[in-house]
């Protein structure tokens, strides 16, 4: 296998400080002919969960090199969690091993395959800079050497699954899915895939009951009304203003609205369920 | 020609989702030796017509290569909006043909050696990713053929223009310009240029009178007092407070004041209309 | 010394114009095979002084190359600031003479062997696309000749240094320091130094008193009640809820809270004054 020469960069470092920056720096000085993508680093401040969903969707799109992923509250804890190094087939990882990273090797396949090692050295303030760019810009060198210990990747931490729950009493056909993110045109991005609501498909429009089950109920987001949305194909099946579920650019389902945001309409939130009823 | 090995990309995006890295990742993967320069991704969603201008702003101002353009409500509407490539001397587009790139091609000096393909294969959720990031990546390899069948470039998409009115009416030398861009800096761009209000130049100070005409009108914005503003060469001529009236870095009239926002004290938005009476 | 291969890029300019898009667009015309890393453009439209400092911050942490700074209200004042070149060791930067370099300058160790240029050809409105772009690229190509004048690195404007006072009246052991930011995270960096508050040291756990003073009183933001924080190693290190003071990453003072941000628990913009007395 060649050595990696590319660098995906995702974190909540943010833009408006020169976290971002100063870890590029870092990466051009220890491997200068390494290219490094910014994925995103507008994940929420100290959202792992968050950060794990939105890498693992990105993942499948990227193609070979080392994924350098920072959202991590527990930087700077004395005995608190690892920095990792993982490696699966061409791709590899970087990142706390605080389950910001499980999601996206199983949206790859698996651990089947996975190697995985303790990085050194961690316990700083910016292990971003000091730890992780310096692993990956070490395995872009091929300097598989430094990465520490190897570890069992079975050990590697998890976060619990984006919910999706299938309720087939009575007859019914209802399917309750987590909402994972919210995207910047409002779109509503469930855990739930085409699968997970056989008796629709693409091919025909059906007609789908949503209810929003806001996971933290309180009296300005009640339980939902149960509302009209049309299984469609893509956005253009629909009339403005009529909500759409459709699989997204990523096979997951999504609800949407034709050039105006699902998700004000509906009052949703990252974490909150919607159940789909047919 | 050479073969471009730049790509210049904007788009409606945001940065907080990973749309733009995907699509920088397909670029890497599909034409790695390529450079990918920004120029905003942060055009108002679907909003096809400021991104227009925007862009029309920026390409005289960059080298050869090919612009990746996408503000693109109508993704995914079956028969809806073409995806197209244009050529234009050893500058090349790739962006849906929705009104988004023609004031860009006359910023260039118009149609005249301008070719045009219908671009292959659009119609899922993300084209960005899957139809417009490779073709012009397919560009950059002077893989022309794969471009799809050549089209009339007259027949591109075409948004109303800006509105420049000239009121010669009585005597009076007004001009009415739209809003077309506010700045981060609250520096207010006008459609109109130092041609169209030609008593004044900008060799001696003059006073220029300045009404807002909100294009919506409602109690909140009424029409604007006429306000004073003086034209000035360079920031530096006003006063502080003073609000001023130049030709700004892409060759437009704009209004300004030093260290502060003109759109603010104005109360502007893209899209008014301002007379300018002398 | 070779000629310099990188570009680091601060600005005032945002992302939503098009402004860093178009300055990327000018260096790779005028300097193809440089890499341009941006450390960040979101200082405060305007902010000279907190753009100085984030820029200090920083550049210990960046290789040889060019700095390319702007936040230059003074752009386009004929006769205002001059737009200069300067070089330390393997290091240069490019920006307006306004105060904005030289706080950097210092972090690398003041103006021993320092050299520096007055640009030609300053004074439209965009001079970072017409005068510093082009003098970024410039010296990468070695074509120091194109600097203009040599000048006085002793002349440089100088702001303000941030506060750092020391109180020992009546066996006091206080210091104020200024808050020099906060960062995406809520951590409020302080101008002072582990060497300014000497009694304590983060080898033992100790307990320090924390009084903000708004360096602008106002109702809402009085003189703060003074408030407890444990001198610490580490986040880690600190209860879920506690206030630590601790050194952050660029070997400053800073106060935090675990997973939380402390600017927002303190009530802190940039600016105030914080005591810390033992």
């Amino acid at each position: 296998v060649d050595a990696p020469d590319t660098v995906y960069f995702l974190s909540d470092y943010g833009t408006a400080d020169t976290f971002v920056g100063v870890v590029h720096a870092v990466l051009r000085g220890l491997a200068p002919s390494v290219a490094v993508i910014d994925l995103t680093h507008e994940v929420a401040p100290f959202d792992v969960r968050g950060g794990s969903l939105t890498l693992a969707q990105a993942v499948p799109h990227l193609g070979p090199g080392v994924v350098l992923a920072v959202v991590d509250p527990g930087v700077g804890v004395a005995g608190g969690r690892r920095c990792v190094a993982v490696s699966v087939g061409p791709q590899w990882f970087v990142g706390p091993d605080n389950g910001l990273l499980t999601p996206a090797l199983d949206a790859l396949g698996g651990l089947d395959g996975t190697r995985a090692w303790e990085l050194p050295g961690h316990g700083g303030t910016f292990d971003g800079r000091d730890v992780l760019a310096p692993a990956a810009a070490a395995i872009c060198w091929g300097a598989d050497e430094s990465l520490g210990d190897e570890i069992d990747p079975a050990g590697l931490v998890r976060l619990p699954a984006p919910v999706v729950e299938h309720d087939t009493r009575e007859g019914r056909a209802a399917v309750r899915a987590e909402v994972t993110a919210l995207d910047r045109f409002g779109n509503v991005q469930l855990a739930a895939r085409p699968t997970d609501l056989p008796t629709v498909d693409d091919e025909k429009t059906a007609t789908v009951m949503v209810t929003p089950l806001p996971r933290f109920a309180h009296p300005e987001r009640p339980r939902g009304e149960p509302v009209r949305a049309r299984r469609v194909r893509a956005f253009g099946d629909l009339e403005p203003g009529e909500l759409g579920l459709l699989v997204d650019s990523n096979g997951h389902l999504a609800l949407v609205l034709p050039e105006a945001s699902a998700a004000s309409a509906l009052c949703i939130a990252a974490g909150d369920l919607i159940e789909l009823t047919t």
